[in-house]
């Protein structure tokens, strides 16, 4: 038996993967790891797999980040953990102010799941028309498809059905609007022009409803679980505008698009400005750390935070989780910032981002709906194959990819390291893999 | 300005601090802490406090503990991380298997917050009745003053009001049950007496109610925000009897009290067996990385398992978090778990438990219902200060300690690792602290 059948036979006995039917599995085999080098990881056997999803989208800079690396290493011989509680440290302080300078919010909240950033945001915003004397506003709207966690407070804005449907009884009811992916266009309609309609659906629907809303939740530019499904900038502008008109704060889930991800270092800046031009609230995770450690942040403004500056005890945010601010976890982010600063990586990426671009448009293949957002590149496959995406997946392993299709939906969105052999695997790779499961077998 | 004013207040400018009124601090300062060293935190300005409370409970084996350090940095030279779904690594798998012998649950789900870990229970145990053909069990129970984290899910059935009414539109309905908290005992009646009367109280509910109930959650022996309740184990024997007659799983959330904290690895041990002779589910974070890194699991039996698995996608278990399973949290809990392997930890804290326990009961001051349970010594303080638990928290820093009473409770949680002297700076500390704020002022 090889290193890598031991433990995945181990694993199955063992360990209860997410997001999975484990039966398939009798079928599927686990990869077994043992190391990672850039944007490389490795099975117990040494064969290499380029991890085109980055680890479910939470790296950034490659495994085995030495700079990252360094700052845990070095955090360690400080100071592990301190609660933050009455009590605060040098790494938390250092992060939340340069999270402050980059978004515009200048208040952070922290957690360790990104689901639990969305619940601290849903809880705020509650909370917060409540303090104000607005206790009638306690409703959430989110967009058709999107994805915001799976504890029952994200569930509840969250719209992918094989996620959401069995748990129905235990889930708060919330609305879905209308959602702006630009591949449910009509013929002929402009992806700007789209994404204005829905906003007027959101518009009527706001209007409508106002008194009862407390926040609308939203994945910036790219809905990841749906299917990276993508849509114009203007949407975030008008939704900014709704809000304003009608008294709902707007809360921007950037956890899957944070950090570089879309072209931009936040995904709003690109319906101009800062983040807090666009959002009351951000929620931060995934790739904050560089993909190292569990870490989770909400990021609001002054006007919330104020709301709950008072004497009485029950008006402040009495929320906590006990490794709130863990000062390694804090490290590894300040590391992940520190990158940005001293290197050109989103200009980089922006070169890579053509290339792989440019690749996708000259693939011989049956595809529809290429589409890119910075590092997120992204395409439908025409196939008849009902199991497509897991065909697909099995093959992209064989020949050492990491590739994970969403239904019929390939995409890219690899560490922001890759070199020109490594677009080269990862786009031959891409292909091969697609023809070997374009047939049902 | 001192090191310590100029973090501070950048501190209150840029961090919200979990579970605080920050107005508060216009009052009572922050601690800025620089570093740790066993069981003391050091402050920018050098000044030492002994860490009473573990850091909210997560510390076990003191702070800059070099063997999970070590383990944490060797694990950085190998793999920091990869995602859990189709993957698999050597520390998530060893410790699971580790976890499965030593609680006889043998499937592991992991998060990163101990709030998640009770929300993955929650959905398990409702989707496991729906997978079995029983999907009208859909409903929890707890016990009152119980707490099982703040997002909206682990709310639903913690019962502490100042944590829960404010959200109460957003809240699913749960029962509480009487709590065996010994304090609410009748002039008279013993500790076990009063847990079977309270287990009564239990079995009419459940007889009742049965047809709907999903699942009864309890923290076991401690119920740590009530106050540091304590309860005769016969309670968990009579629950898990009660359980098994009217088909209810019972969920052990041993995030507080699991990992040696009330004398046993775990609380459920103390009723007779191992964890699974209790439980159905156990969930546990905190001390699970020794207080280094965020961490949560739940662990389960055979039968719950072999529910979800299935050839249908929808029946298996969905739900994720980008971090589970991550491989630098999961080193540090083997390291944990190798400590109490190759020390002897529990021997040597039933010594410490024991000169705390005398300690107490020296002291010449107005104490009630001076109770422990291993490491966790607790007791009521007589007195007409309102703001008792605030007053006694300050004059502890000043004296060099971090006690955190909850109301007129003041309790210890100390890390493992309190030499002669700690032990008799915790006991002078504590008096002087209690003697300062007896009074209003």
């Amino acid at each position: 038996m090889s290193g890598n059948q031991d433990l995945l036979q181990r694993s199955l006995n063992s360990v209860w993967h997410p997001c999975t039917q484990m039966k398939h599995h009798e079928r599927y085999p686990l990869v077994p790891i043992s190391r990672g080098e850039g944007a490389w990881l490795f099975d117990t056997d040494g064969k290499g797999y380029l991890d085109a999803v980055s680890s479910w989208w939470v790296n950034l800079f490659g495994h085995n980040q030495p700079v990252i690396k360094d700052a845990i290493k070095a955090q360690l011989d400080q100071l592990e953990h301190v609660m933050l509680a009455g009590f605060t440290h040098g790494p938390v302080v250092e992060l939340s102010e340069k999270l402050s300078l980059l978004t515009g919010l200048g208040h952070a909240f922290y957690g360790s799941d990104g689901a639990s950033a969305t619940e601290i945001a849903l809880k705020m915003s509650f909370h917060y028309w409540r303090n104000i004397g607005q206790p009638k506003k306690t409703k959430f709207i989110s967009l058709q498809n999107s994805y915001h966690g799976e504890t029952l407070g994200a569930l509840s804005v969250t719209d992918v059905a094989i996620f959401k449907d069995t748990y129905a009884p235990l889930i708060l009811q919330s609305a879905q609007m209308p959602s702006p992916d630009s591949r449910l266009a009509e013929a002929g309609e402009s992806e700007e022009a789209f994404a204005l309609r829905c906003a007027e659906a959101l518009e009527i629907y706001a209007a409508e409803h106002h008194a009862e809303l407390a926040a609308f939740i939203i994945e910036p530019l790219v809905q990841g679980a749906a299917g990276m499904a993508m849509y114009h900038p203007v949407y975030l502008r008008r939704a900014r505008e709704i809000c304003d008109r009608y008294n709902i704060h707007l809360i921007a889930d950037e956890i899957a698009v944070g950090f570089g991800r879309t072209g931009t270092l936040f995904a709003c800046e690109q319906a101009g400005g800062k983040v807090s031009d666009i959002a009351d609230f951000v929620c931060l995770s995934k790739g904050i750390t560089g993909g190292y450690l569990p870490l989770s942040v909400v990021l609001t403004t002054d006007d919330v935070y104020q709301a709950f500056y008072h004497d009485q005890t029950a008006k402040g945010f009495l929320h906590s989780h006990s490794y709130t601010g863990n000062p390694l976890a804090c490290s590894a982010a300040l590391a992940t910032l520190k990158l940005f600063e001293t290197t050109n990586v989103l200009g980089n990426n922006q070169k890579t981002a053509q290339q792989l671009l440019a690749a996708v448009q000259a693939y011989d293949l049956p595809l529809g709906h290429i589409r890119q957002r910075g590092m997120i590149t992204a395409f439908e496959v025409e196939t008849s194959n009902p199991q497509f995406a897991q065909h697909c997946y099995t093959a992209a392993l064989r020949h050492g990819l990491l590739l994970r299709p969403i239904a019929n939906t390939v995409y890219w969105m690899p560490p922001y390291c890759l070199n020109a052999a490594e677009i080269d695997h990862l786009v031959q790779s891409t292909q091969t893999a697609i023809l070997e499961s374009m047939a049902c077998s």
